[in-house]
């Protein structure tokens, strides 16, 4: 190790990460400790370093310089790492039962030393298995309410959120999001990916232009509206979770960008769940959807009336604009999710492992009809109660077609 | 000069400003150099060189660590002279023929060494003596329309313009106009200042919850949407004129902000013009209303079907969103202009210079009440020629009242 290892990257192994956990003295002296590479995303590296005689263990996450999906020909930024590790210490400030605690990170190596959450499901898995997770959606909409409300301007002295947003600023990963969920899925790019029995239907969406001046919007917001330090990537697979914990991973994503964004992704990722379940399942996923909505709706007002420091907090209808714009915006970024998914390159569980065929596509055109109708009546639909009726409409309507 | 003049700021003084002049080589050997200082701001030194042989000049402007309004007990960024030289850079490569000359810039020394323009008059000066300048609203609706479109997303690569806009992050400055355009006029503020005349109006103003509820959506699109490289501080007496020539100075606010901002800044000064001006001479500023928009809409229009690099740009009906958003938002702040101008901490000389008390305090009423019906009404009024109309129908409501 030494000095050399703070200066240039290079990929960790099992050896050199276990060398490091032992430089950093996260175990005590002589423990018998195990490693393994356990990553199953494509962009890093995850080492799983275990103490065989008590059974706790740490997580080390390095970031790739390039997308393992791809090889080595799509090079990435490794600042994200830097990104990740200050979003979690600035989300754990907030709200530390809900974010991994970072024991460690290392701007050259690009590696965050986390906790060890393996005790955890990944959400995603979990509510494909139709595992009840019935503090769930209450702990995203504190999460949501509390880094929202912490990290804007209603909170914040301005010069320290400008900060902020200087330091999270992340034209690479935006980029990704830009292009694969705001972009390709609505033309006819390279990037898509979609069964053949598909093709009609997409075609039918690149030529909706009422739809797309929507997307068009979305972007825009997505692009200039600096509101809130987003995660950037809130979707089931960001979230470990169990009956009674859950935990939001992977913030590589994180900037500063419009509030609704994480909510319409975290929406958007259970309507997934509402659309591959069958029969009275779908009610338990309805009742998360009301009740991430709620519970930020009650926590962030708490807060604006609370710790607003914004002269304009006690202004009457202010508060109620913001969450109904918070809202709206993330019914549209629900909608564009629920059809990059789709027709897009990055896939989801979900639909995907739908095995009948006939049933899948069936699903994925509902996902595709249900996220035009998010993104083209969202500015009519100011209440919770809407969402569940869209949904439910877009199944009938999908059902009877 | 040598080495340390580099390392540490001090103010200029006659012969230092002539020596840095000499030492750049911006006039031949032994001329006859002849220094004055001219600033009438509270911000800056301004140091005017001439040549007494030829005539010819040049400008230093200087940035103080403090607003000469107040002595030195208000610190400023001398970090604002580094976003005013390179604003007058960038938009100089967009606009050459509207923004003076930077011959040589000092980030330590807080110095921007630039063209004289001293042959040209201050617009605010030029209009209140009822100058013409047939062609100062069409230059300044190109110079908006080429601003805006060239540092957009529209235009610019992504990561290009989140670097701009980290680049141009300007908090102090912006916390001026945060504090002294969007809050303390709309409350009953220390910095407030206005004649006792008014006071009822103010207390009127003050107890407006549906006025202030649109003040606080204003003041969070300035504080949020990054959609363009602003001026930020455009108003009349940021603009030097003749009859022919328009060029736009001290960009030291200039920050990424809403589109609308600096139009809307621009109007409000030109309806100032309006409200002090009788009879037949508010003809002209009324045309100069319609062409400072209908130039812009036309320029930015051609600029994004023949350059727009976003894929959106071809998208049916997303141009005349941007233009709509653009106007109305442009309509918000001019209220807000016109408001804080009124009975805020800066005032505006078309308005003070007014003799007569009780006119003065009429064109003050209408200042306010204007104002107030832009804020309110902007999202109904999508055409120029409503603006005309508001105009015309607060002159005449005061002229009842």
């Amino acid at each position: 190790m030494g000095e050399k290892i703070q200066q240039i990257y290079e990929p960790l192994n099992s050896s050199t990460a276990i060398a490091l956990v032992n430089r950093l003295g996260l175990f005590p002296e002589n423990s018998a400790l195990t490693c393994s590479e356990i990553g199953d995303g494509n962009l890093n590296y995850v080492f799983h370093i275990v103490d065989a005689g008590t059974g706790k263990g740490i997580i080390i996450k390095q970031a790739l310089p390039y997308a393992k999906v791809v090889g080595e020909s799509w090079p990435l930024t490794l600042k994200r790492a830097v990104i990740e590790a200050n979003a979690l210490k600035i989300f754990g400030s907030f709200c530390p039962e809900l974010v991994p605690k970072v024991y460690y990170s290392d701007e050259q190596l690009a590696i965050t030393v986390m906790e060890d959450l393996s005790h955890l499901k990944i959400a995603r898995t979990g509510l494909i298995e139709e595992e009840e997770y019935p503090l769930l959606s209450k702990h995203i909409g504190q999460y949501l309410a509390k880094t929202f409300f912490y990290t804007s301007d209603f909170f914040l002295e301005p010069g320290k959120k400008k900060d902020f947003a200087k330091q999270f600023t992340n034209p690479e990963l935006c980029k990704i999001t830009e292009d694969l969920v705001f972009s390709d899925p609505f033309f006819d790019a390279e990037t898509n990916d979609f069964e053949s029995a598909l093709r009609q239907d997409a075609e039918t969406l690149w030529a909706d232009e009422k739809l797309k001046l929507e997307a068009a919007k979305l972007k825009k917001s997505f692009m200039t509206e600096q509101e809130v330090l987003l995660h950037g990537d809130l979707h089931t697979g960001s979230i470990f979770a169990s009956a009674e914990e859950t935990k939001v991973i992977d913030p590589e994503f994180a900037f500063y960008g419009p509030a609704g964004f994480d909510l319409g992704q975290y929406l958007a990722n259970l309507i997934f769940q509402v659309i591959s379940r069958k029969g009275s399942s779908r009610e338990n996923i309805y009742a998360h959807l009301k009740e991430v909505w709620e519970t930020f709706e009650d926590e962030f007002s708490r807060l604006w009336k609370e710790e607003g420091k914004e002269v304009y907090c006690k202004t009457q209808g202010y508060l109620e604009y913001i969450l109904e714009k918070t809202f709206t915006d993330s019914l549209g970024f629900a909608g564009c999710e629920l059809i990059r998914r789709t027709i897009g390159l990055a896939h989801v569980k979900d639909l995907d492992s739908i095995a009948h065929e006939a049933e899948r596509i069936h699903a994925k055109r509902t996902a595709l009809q249900l996220g035009r109708a998010l993104i083209i009546n969202r500015q009519q639909e100011a209440r919770i109660e809407s969402l569940e009726t869209i949904v439910k409409d877009s199944l009938l309507a999908a059902s009877l077609s």
